[in-house]
């Protein structure tokens, strides 16, 4: 088992990364903290097998642990879900030391932890991630939240957790096309902070799609070690190097809401916004021909996508005028620098930006 | 203007008290950071008042301000309030530094601070409060809730504000029994903290409940003193003196609860509450008649009820079983030991509580 641990003060807590290591879940728990009872969260689509097995191994461990199943995808990141589980968490009789447990992927995360951070305001929260994507990005850092009509993840919390158990012979049963997706945001650790991390993930491209478990436990450490380097240096996102992890997200973001969240997976629309990133970077002469046709190859190698699909310039830049993460209206991008280092330019026009988004296949 | 400062590291801020200084808020607000929308949420009673000055002032300093109203009374505590102001805050075009700036009594605070709290993952929130309640306790100290069907504050965060705003002009017009029942969460400061800010509450006790400015700035200074250094030591009531702040709120709150939140106001019910766990102290040998008499003449004396009104033992024991402070099961009492001192007690039957409340005038 790999332990990486997340540096946060009294906030503290341990990734653990292994292969078949969810049946030690419930004694891992149960050495944290007083508390006696638990409500395991978990996606529908693993609730029979890996939630059960989290709860079993809760029991075991002489918790209460009870069961509740969000249905999958994005759709359920609402208040009235994150509603559900506090009715769930009353009748599972929580206290304020009890646990609240995710089973699941970034959704799953997202949901029961913002229902973590604000059920007695704020109960102790386990990560048990079951996609490579929670694996090595949303399980880690603490940010929670449901979406609003308006906009993804508007309505949430910074609510780190106690404990975040990385099983990846949960990704066994992972679609190839979710696989992918988790390795577009290795990639962007990558880029944004380690090039030898990139020039291994090159390497390996063939084994990680093959789900070798062992070279799945390597990229998941790797890639939580930049993230909780990032996230100790800057928890809550105010000014620090947190808002690097954004790289890819401008218009990655955009272009999942521009297909109203159905066309693309999200590391798929990381995949092609950071390709957006890189030659924004690249007209600054920030970053090079060679450093962009590298990431273009590597994201390629892993079956990733690199051009805009059918969908209007006119919709994600509608969409990018949302962005939670503009500042009195102006869009802050992150751009790539060279391989390993990032900085922040919000001096982007958004005639250029619809230039660069027609020149990358979005339709006039 | 008194100044108090609650010193919580990075999450600092002062309380400012003073009698006409409303207006100052906006020159106040635009001095704390580089914000410069802001959502100003009132209650419905004092928005076209408070509320618009408070709008005005923000203006007045160069800041653009919408006003979004809040039914008034506790049934405005939901979760349904709350997706209210999201969407009046994204149609505000607030962003991360934007401010939301609750006008109002507890009530406001605590849904317009949980949206602050929760919105883009918290934005900085500004409290103006205008009861008495609200400037002597709920103001400070950043707990922000709202209500679960199956009970009060069971959903919510602790995010402090970055000011609390605190003009007691405001109270010019709150009726009587409003005053009254903020006066008793101060007599609750006096018991747990301060014997001669109690005293002082004796002697002043006619010109409070007269309305007089400058002895309720002094009541509501010594107060927030109290309550800032509790706070202090325990920010987020993690085993330390924060608890001792709900002295006379267990039995308080279930009684709440049992009469439906219709029956009495929040001090009322705490004035009786803090009756009960005198008796109860009393009966354990850790506090005295002649302390009790006093407390009992004190309440008296600021017009507080010391008995419980006509509702069955039996709800207020079905109602203190859920009660959120509990651990495990067990309800954790605040007991008084001398004016000025509590202690935490776990070891209080129910047939003892069951007599205490027939012989304090329930039903059976």
């Amino acid at each position: 088992v790999r332990r990486v641990r997340v540096d946060l003060g009294p906030r503290s807590y341990t990734v653990a990364v292994g292969a078949g290591i969810l049946d030690g879940l419930g004694a891992a728990v149960a050495r944290l903290g007083p508390g006696r009872r638990a409500l395991v969260v978990a996606d529908a689509a693993v609730a029979a097998t890996y939630g059960a097995a989290a709860r079993q191994s809760l029991e075991g461990a002489g918790l209460t642990a009870a069961l509740a199943t969000l249905p999958s995808g994005e759709a359920s990141k609402t208040l009235g879900e994150t509603a559900r589980l506090y009715d769930a968490a009353l009748d599972a009789g929580l206290d304020r030391r009890s646990w609240i447990v995710a089973v699941g992927g970034g959704v799953t995360g997202d949901v029961a932890g913002f229902a973590a951070a604000t059920f007695l305001r704020g109960v102790p929260f386990v990560q048990v991630p079951t996609t490579l994507l929670a694996q090595v990005d949303a399980s880690v850092g603490g940010k929670v939240a449901v979406d609003h009509p308006r906009g993804k993840n508007l309505i949430g919390a910074f609510h780190q957790p106690s404990l975040v158990w990385a099983d990846v012979a949960t990704l066994d049963t992972l679609p190839a096309g979710e696989l992918r997706s988790g390795l577009a945001e290795a990639v962007k650790h990558g880029v944004l902070a380690d090039a030898g991390y990139l020039a291994m993930l090159r390497r390996r491209a063939a084994v990680l799609l093959a789900g070798d478990r062992e070279a799945l436990a390597r990229v998941v450490a790797g890639s939580v070690r930049i993230k909780a380097a990032v996230v100790a240096a800057d928890e809550r996102e105010e000014g620090g190097p947190r808002s690097h992890l954004n790289l890819g997200h401008t218009v990655g973001h955009a272009l999942e809401a521009a297909l109203d969240f159905g066309g693309l997976r999200h590391g798929e629309a990381v995949a092609i916004g950071m390709v957006a990133a890189g030659r924004l970077a690249l007209g600054r002469g920030l970053w090079s021909e060679a450093w962009q046709a590298e990431l273009v190859d590597l994201l390629g190698r892993l079956g990733l996508p690199t051009a805009i699909p059918a969908v209007s310039a006119a919709r994600i830049m509608g969409a990018l005028k949302l962005d939670k993460k503009s500042r009195e209206g102006r869009v802050r991008w992150v751009l790539p620098v060279r391989p390993g280092a990032v900085t922040l330019c919000d001096a982007v026009e958004p005639a250029e930006v619809g230039r660069l988004l027609l020149s990358m296949g979005a339709l006039p």
